[in-house]
């Protein structure tokens, strides 16, 4: 796979002291003429969905503190609710959900193996790195979803995010052990090279020619920016 | 420790083909006078509901099938509900979670530790045995509780039950592998034994006297025969 949504990476500016308010700023390009079917929609979210809350309820039983577990606690329910929610969608369809994930089981295992981290800090951070550029696309890619079935899943990833409760984690951690600081930058950087190839995976028509590369290429520039956000958040460069 | 709570066990009579639904036939003996204070009670239930959460979702990230994802992860949902609605039961009373739930550290964390399973089968077979008389206990136990309190906690007790869930993955895991068969009748009843420990825990006053210990067996009984229900829709021996 040529990791071509690098290639603009050095154009990105990455201001280490950005106030995190600016990420309404930023354009939405549309991605609606790139949503496969809803039904492969559907199966892809949930299913990834699903790694989340793995990822997340992992965390909760290795983390020792009580705090922790239950900030942690919060998030994996969250993680859950929208996996549900996704699922539900899928039912509606009078699909079987199981089968319906199914299909991207390949991808997103590959995905998952390659983003578990090691210890909790960097179990917090796939969490908070790769599910916050992945929900920041799915739910850009439900644009392209008709109807109803489009309205209700923007509204379930708009309605509950568990950035905030990840980013108090990881910084709290990394506070307490400066010497995380490099790992987490470098593992960081791990995490959105995965999670930009599910994502890029679970376009309509992986593009085949320059101008198609070209068209989708600003989304990209898009994610990549607000994943430097997220770094940003942690006093970590992207 | 003395095993007091297996005294009575030649008594019980487990057949093998009893309907589920004579559950309700079983007289509830009241345990109000050993309830012990708000606090205390929703500490210690918060916490080890917590542990069915993260039992649960272990469960869920290590099975294999979908479809056995999707049955653990709405399990794995509803103990995740219940332990934040205790949570907000103790944020209520103005006390701080974490610190009530971490008086009980030490049985809970043993408990945990001697309960894990080695594989899926035995994961799941500790949320139904452990969680399914621990439920039930707390359950009885509130109704000692005061007020509005002892009705909202006996309500989320009441509210949802994942049992149903885990009895059929559990009934599908054995008829595809009957030398599970063995393997957790021996496990369950390993289960019911620390799980019995953390509810004798959990009274205001251990008992002192052997009066004292005749006034809270007929409830060890009826735990026990409950158990002995949830081993027999499994076709085990309890």
């Amino acid at each position: 796979v040529v990791n071509w949504f690098w290639r603009r990476r050095d154009a990105i500016v990455a201001p280490r002291l950005r106030p995190r308010a600016d990420a309404s700023s930023f354009t939405k390009v549309d991605l609606a003429e790139l949503t496969p079917d809803r039904e492969q929609f559907l199966g892809r979210a949930a299913r990834v969905q699903l790694v989340h809350f793995e990822g997340l309820s992992k965390a909760v039983a290795i983390a020792t503190a009580l705090p922790s577990k239950e900030r942690l606690s919060r998030a994996a329910a969250i993680a859950l609710r929208k996996h549900h929610l996704l699922v539900a969608e899928i039912e509606r369809t009078g699909a079987t959900p199981a089968t319906v994930m199914e299909k991207h089981a390949k991808g997103i295992e590959y995905f998952q193996s390659a983003t578990i981290g090691s210890d909790l800090a960097e179990t917090i951070m796939s969490s908070y790195i790769s599910a916050g550029l992945l929900d920041d696309f799915f739910s850009r890619l439900a644009a392209g979803l008709k109807g109803e079935t489009g309205t209700r899943v923007a509204n379930l990833y708009a309605a509950e995010s568990y950035e905030k409760l990840l980013v108090e984690e990881l910084a709290a951690a990394i506070s307490a052990q400066p010497h995380l600081e490099a790992r987490m930058a470098m593992w960081g950087r791990r995490l959105v090279g995965d999670s930009m190839l599910v994502a890029r995976g679970s376009l309509a028509m992986p593009p085949s020619s320059a101008s198609d590369e070209a068209r989708i290429e600003p989304v990209f520039t898009e994610l990549i920016a607000a994943h430097t956000r997220r770094m940003d958040a942690l006093g970590l460069t992207a």
